[in-house]
């Protein structure tokens, strides 16, 4: 894609100055739409060092208002940041609805700066790819738009500049050794930057190449690209909103609904075949309170030992819950916990997202408490929440929740290529023991706050529930981060268990070298 | 994902009676929703060996209308395949709008009993993966539903099949060495297919997984997953069509396409900022018609000793030509073919697409004209036209030219990954020129057939095409298959230009080993 630019492109003031206040206020004017329309907006600035980005990015925040943007600084990972899955640090800055996150630098460097730099191994570049574009995609599937901006310089001119630099004192200091390293390897380094353009310049966030030589015609061109996304996505946004106020007008929404409905169960009608991994389970399996006692007993020793081996040896864990109501989720994870230093996990409970996570893409709360290398992670409830209780009530669209198996295998596929152990299980009761349960919550005063309407309401869906369950272990069991199914009618057995799986894949994953 | 397959599921003769007969007729019935609404569909059969693939085809085919669909075995590549790219065979059997497609085995054969034997090598595998997700990518975007049915069964009970099949004269041939070699090696084919399962198991064409240890559990399954797949698209298309109609009621159409297009022109305006990749030619290089002659003559042998050894070294050779009308393309491509052995190459001109054509995607007639290993096709007009005259007039959706250029570029990436040199050319003229040779086509009586009324209406759209030639050439310039800018207000210096970069291409590509 670099072959075929043309660097000698110039601007005049005059025209510069024409073009500048009418872009300036469009610009403005399409901020202030994006916000009220809930539109995320990213835009990442690339290219070669002493292109320019500093300088276009501080023409292109002029034109916002300051309360709806922030600008990120993207350097080499920090120490934290290395002890985190590399796309980590951009999750967490992936702007909420309405607002605009400006990078300066971005999750490009591991395929740029860090591969030129050997930071980046070989086996690992491919993955690299493949994280990225999933990240991308999964963003804007989500209705964020990306921009992405290539500052495009000449060798003889990056040259130029960098010595302009170096000859004044107070600049000396932003021309770094890697900078006149890649410099004077121009173009190795260029060939590494056009196979990163060529393997992720897609539909849904292409490059826009912008001629950096000439600092007002680049801004000018940075000006309209970004304006440009952001009408059409503001011009489709309200063009949705504005077809199903029509379409309401017309096919009263009842009838759509009810439609769509019907034929998804005429659908099911003809195939009310249950998936069975779940029935596979064998609830009859159980332990005595002697033989509990004693192998619990055991097993938390061990795990206190290999919590501490873990610790010295840097590896992150991440283990998932997931169950029936009452199917005894929270007593095991604390067995499984209760030996062990607290200083060194975390458990995160997940109820219903809140507003700032509601506007944010449905990952981005489970990215942001990813745990740092060497510490674990507990999840009460997970990010498997969308193919449960979201497709089921209706939380999110079809299309969202058939697309959020791969973007969860591809969530922890990035999680365990950065050397985490992630582990799943899904605790399994049947239909009668669940009733048994509730109704001793009922009876018993210190627990009646456990139970709720709704945890009735849910329980008349378990069909709907078994269906996506299965479909959910059947498609998201990896051999990265495998799903157990954990017999659960016997609380004993079921806590065993979730010990005996955890203490497995550690030493496993201990006896690694 | 085959981790949690629950391979004892059975069902009793009766309940298979009392079901089938539905299923049977719904499908039939889908089948004729299906062609009347225009909406092609693949059924893909994979799975182990014995899995009763032949049989399940057989068993849901008994439903469909033999005028609505086909069915292709999938062998190991034949002589002719081999000299093509791998997904040749495929795209080529791609169904038309509205029929059926069933494969018994298909393009996983590549990351599957290839890889297992080898003749798949390793650096293949990563291409062979992504060009799989693009094929299925192109083919659902467009419309196609793809059902990718995967027939599980045990070691054992392969071991069985493949036992009472080698026990019986005339069943005995049907068990292959390979066969055998993986039943014994099942662990190890098992986890290749694994892993295939989940690199390709994507929200477009998800993998449904058929327990096939009980025929008549794998029937029933097989049936409900088809028939839930095509009532989805048919709901889906059908509700479209009425939301479609709907919306006509309330917004005129005239409406809504003014707005579109007021906005796009808004967004135009701001950025009036030409694309400099054309400007950049330089339309008064000339060679005088001495200068021509030498050269030509000179290029035309080499081309011919080329073309002969092209051939004796299997390379195949793609040659795309796109410019303005008038450019000159014909003119290049007669002095460029002059000397050639007939018998070696092929000149394909591209009009606007035929009926059959149309029943495809736009991609299919392209991958029909590949050449064969050792073989030159020439394109006069190609799969570009996607991106400008179809982007121009609105012959296909902003969605869908903006996908276009991964989509071609990812074709051309398979044509090079498979040998082959690809080289496209932009005949560049300037408008003046152009008026000029309109003007001299209509005073000369053989050659007013080449001018008509809508070569002269293109020509108002000049800028527009400006825009979109300028776009195409940077995103679709790769190093794998690289666009050249022809000046050609010079027709001597423009064929002596597309002899000299074929000739040069082809000298490099045999100078490798």
């Amino acid at each position: 894609m670099l072959e075929k630019v043309d660097l000698s492109k110039k601007m005049t003031k005059e025209e510069y100055k024409e073009k500048m206040p009418v872009l300036e206020s469009r610009l403005g004017e399409l901020q202030r739409q994006c916000k009220s329309l809930n539109i995320p907006v990213m835009v990442v600035f690339e290219g070669f060092g002493a292109a320019g980005k500093g300088v276009q990015i501080g023409r292109l925040i002029q034109s916002l208002d300051p309360r709806g943007f922030e600008v990120h600084a993207i350097q080499r990972e920090s120490e934290e940041e290395k002890m985190h899955p590399f796309l980590w640090r951009f999750w967490t800055k992936t702007p909420a609805k309405g607002r605009i996150a400006v990078f300066d630098g971005s999750w490009y460097r591991r395929v740029l700066i860090d591969r030129f730099e050997k930071r980046t191994k070989k086996g690992e570049l491919s993955d690299a790819y493949h994280s990225i574009c999933s990240f991308e995609k999964q963003l804007t599937d989500d209705g964020c738009v990306l921009i992405k901006l290539f500052l495009d310089i000449s060798k003889k001119e990056q040259k130029k500049r960098f010595q302009k630099l170096l000859e004044n004192k107070e600049t000396a200091w932003r021309v770094s050794k890697g900078d006149l390293e890649r410099n004077q390897r121009y173009d190795d380094y260029q060939a590494i930057m056009e196979e990163m353009l060529q393997r992720t310049d897609t539909d849904y966030a292409p490059w826009m190449i912008v001629e950096a030589m000439d600092k007002r015609y680049a801004e000018v061109k940075i000006y309209s690209a970004v304006i440009r996304a952001l009408a059409r996505q503001v011009e489709k946004v309200s063009h949705e909103k504005a077809e199903a106020e029509a379409l309401k007008a017309v096919l009263p929404m009842d009838e759509t609904v009810r439609a769509a409905a019907a034929a998804e169960e005429a659908a099911r009608n003809v195939s009310d075949l249950q998936e069975s991994v779940l029935t596979k389970a064998d609830l009859t399996l159980s332990y005595t309170k002697e033989e509990y006692k004693k192998r619990l007993k055991k097993l938390q020793k061990k795990m206190e030992i290999l919590h501490s081996e873990l610790y010295r040896r840097r590896i992150p864990v991440i283990l998932g819950f997931e169950g029936w109501d009452a199917g005894g989720k929270g007593g095991a994870i604390k067995r499984l916990t209760e030996k062990m230093d607290p200083r060194g996990f975390v458990v995160n409970p997940t109820a219903s997202p809140n507003d700032i996570e509601k506007a944010h893409h449905y990952l981005w709360r489970f990215w942001r408490a990813v745990p740092k290398d060497g510490h674990i992670a507990i999840f009460d409830r997970t990010w498997y929440g969308r193919v449960m209780v979201e497709r089921i009530e209706g939380f999110c669209t079809r299309q969202e929740w058939q697309r959020a198996y791969k973007e969860i295998n591809d969530m922890e596929k990035d999680w365990a290529d950065a050397g985490a152990v992630v582990v799943k299980f899904w605790m399994q009761i049947d239909k009668d023991e669940q009733e048994r349960r509730f109704k001793a919550r009922q009876e018993n005063p210190e627990k009646q706050w456990k139970i709720t309407d709704e945890d009735w309401r849910n329980r008349e869906k378990w069909d709907q529930y078994e269906d996506a369950v299965n479909e959910m272990l059947l498609r998201t069991s990896t051999d990265y981060a495998p799903w157990i199914v954990v017999e659960g009618n016997c609380k004993y057995y079921a806590r065993i268990k979730v010990l005996e799986t955890v203490v497995n894949a550690l030493e496993k994953r201990c006896s690694r070298p």
